[in-house]
């Protein structure tokens, strides 16, 4: 695997990265999409190294499948979940981190719910000298990079099973529908989906997508749109991304009604007509049924990647550390 | 190990288990009840396989012995909590089944307050065309069959510590005691200890063991039999199992008060003089002491089968974990 | 490893501990902490081993220390967190210790709010004529002996990084500061600190060191001493641990206030103008920033030693599995 061209020590925001970055990651993601398909799932890559997801902010789904990706790379893994635990009262975030350091922790993997906690505990680590890597699984409404990192692998997966590369987008048309505002998914995806020359389209109603949201498009010319309505979004679209709605959006008045939204915002068979004919639909998951996408689209394999996105989940995961962590060993 | 005679994939309930299924489960058990006896108590069968946990009704007991379980087979476990997770907001429960799916579960042990659902999983697994095995871990009030299949070895174990197997039961006397109504245990154990020509005789409260029950014997004649009164149940019995009195039982009205039912229901040293001399007690725990059984008994090595269908507990999800896991691989 | 040498099944008390005992767990940790410097950080020595940490009262950092300890030795672990258990419900602490064993448990590690629970519980395995080893996490306000021995490894390793041992104390001076009454951390460094002879001074407000402290140096003459200011304890030391002061002792009046707390007793770099002048200072953590210890003290490696304790507690946490298990397969 491409280990040897990999620089990168922490994994905290896709906002510069390099082609060459996509496509590594792409392709050490596909040799463990192989390494997934064998009989005996498991390659002795981080073996006596630990993993710790610190999971300020809960998330059973993100957290299990760097837990497996951890596994599968014979990596020990600990867990810390902030809800259960009496560890931070009084401490710092920063204390927490060290204390993890100190135990020995090689990747700390963190999930927290205010922006830029992961480039702190990271921007530590470097301050004092040492090699633990800093993997941000989610902060706040900054950015989720593993997250679009994996939707990349699994459109460029679907464009070339073997050959899974940043190039594969050039000239496709991507919409991301839904709540752009308080998405970090949507901001990877911004920064993932724009390194190429493809067209991104984000659609949303006025309250969760602001005007500024172009401003991420400035230097990036002919690469980025935004629609108020869905239809000019889905147009000739070749990818389709639906967003997590939050149901707390409503009691903050800013949707009408999950039924208005699903008929003004919500994918279905009859909006996939404006798209091109091979048209995918991808959501980052938990999907509110009925809500972003209706049901029977979303079981559909004919369109729906889904699943396709989870399975990805890991191949992505277990590159991502797997990157960082040889160097260390290495 | 007998594993190439076994074909069922999901282990879902007992009430359709054949003679040589439940044979095959008390040897191969009793295979593993010899590895765990061991100094290294560990074989490589599923090395590479992921088991993952999903208890959406908790379970520390029960969710510990399957871990312990895969563990011993160098599976790789993933724990989910459904009561500290987020995962269900707004998702349907074969939502997140089909995440671990995708993620790379061999086998899924499910837990769940809601008769049906371990079931409806298996189903829409088979729908997919996928390999992965479901087996339920309790499902509401309906089975439990990890946990009788337990106390079936345990008691034929006693029988037969070389060769375990169902003839042992022939002729034996087995009565269950305590709140059968909502017994997942009682339940699955009607199904097990009535495949052989023994007698299996029900004692509770009106209130606790309905005349309904009676139906599950129609077709097995002369093998059940109920009771509103504890000493005919006793009456020349070899096996007493207890039930776990759950104590929100008292606030629906459906008992006087826990000293009445110990009173009358509750097993005692004297109650024992109506059994057979080498009468054995078992509990599938946690036992409320004094009130269920008393608690000298409980301790007493000579009656108490109770840590014993603990150890039986590991070697027989060792088995069940071994006999479905096996295919996949083989 | 000099295993052959020891004897003790349960670590429980530091009260009995032989100096011989202390010089082996010291030596033992040693050699975990050359192994934890290697690129490859486990041994095999507790393979198939199951360490079962029952956390009555949960505690994230010393849990995570034991669990990384145990899959470092290359143990099997299973974590039970009574806050998040049914399992206790109705069923007393020692049926549920006695359930870990029957599941095939070989060390127990046992953290409970009540002082005795570890005791109680090795009690009961001795009399069950079982192997199992019981490990005191942390019993109420009696001991904690895994910190006190992290403790004395992290002094007598920065005395002696080759050749940690008790000898080295000899003639030093070690104050406590802080909230000794309520403090099983305190109690255990009692034991330890003054098993050579070294000056152990105790410093705290006198709600919160009451008299009969001196009683523990009874049969220890010239050993330990005790203040009811700081400035006297902390003359010529050459360690000062401080103790974490538990917010809610405010609540109970015990304090007037936690900015008057580290006024008088808080621990600054001024105050360390009082001690010799390689003095270092040691905190058992979670530290409270401000309050017990000065923050930028907290953070200069001239003085702390906090983060040296973290990563001393994996090494000798490993020590004492590997001391208490290695016996069960040897």
């Amino acid at each position: 695997m491409p280990a040897n061209t990999w620089s990168r020590h922490h994994i905290l925001s896709l906002a510069d990265f390099t082609t060459n970055e996509y496509d590594t990651v792409l392709k050490t993601a596909a040799s463990f999409r192989e390494v997934l398909s064998r009989r005996t799932k498991k390659v002795p890559t981080l073996q006596g190294q630990v993993v710790a997801n610190l999971f300020f902010e809960p998330s059973t789904r993100t957290r299990s499948s760097f837990e497996i990706a951890a596994k599968r790379l014979s990596a020990d893994t600990l867990n810390f979940a902030s809800a259960t635990s009496s560890m931070t009262k009084g401490e710092t975030i920063l204390d927490t981190a060290k204390t993890y350091l100190a135990m020995g922790t090689d990747i700390m993997v963190i999930r927290h719910q205010q922006a830029g906690v992961p480039q702190a505990i990271a921007q530590e680590m470097d301050n004092l000298g040492v090699k633990v890597s800093v993997l941000n699984a989610g902060d706040g409404q900054h950015e989720h990079p593993s997250q679009a990192l994996l939707d990349l692998f699994t459109i460029c997966t679907l464009l070339d099973i073997n050959n899974p590369r940043l190039e594969l987008l050039r000239g496709k048309k991507i919409a991301i529908i839904g709540d752009i505002l308080h998405s970090r998914v949507a901001r990877s995806n911004i920064w993932s989906l724009t390194a190429i020359n493809a067209e991104l389209h984000l659609a949303a109603p006025p309250t969760l997508l602001p005007k500024f949201f172009a401003d991420y498009g400035q230097d990036r010319p002919g690469k980025l749109f935004l629609h108020w309505e869905l239809e000019s979004a889905l147009e000739n679209a070749d990818f389709v991304m639906t967003l997590r709605l939050q149901k707390e959006r409503m009691t903050a008045h800013l949707l009408p009604s999950l039924r208005e939204y699903h008929h003004l915002f919500g994918i279905t068979r009859s909006q996939l007509q404006l798209c091109n004919a091979n048209v995918k639909v991808l959501h980052p998951g938990p999907v509110n049924r009925g809500v972003e996408i209706s049901s029977d689209l979303m079981d559909d394999p004919e369109f729906s990647l889904i699943q396709n996105q989870v399975t990805s989940g890991v191949a992505v995961r277990m590159a991502l550390l797997y990157l960082i962590g040889s160097g260390k060993t290495g």
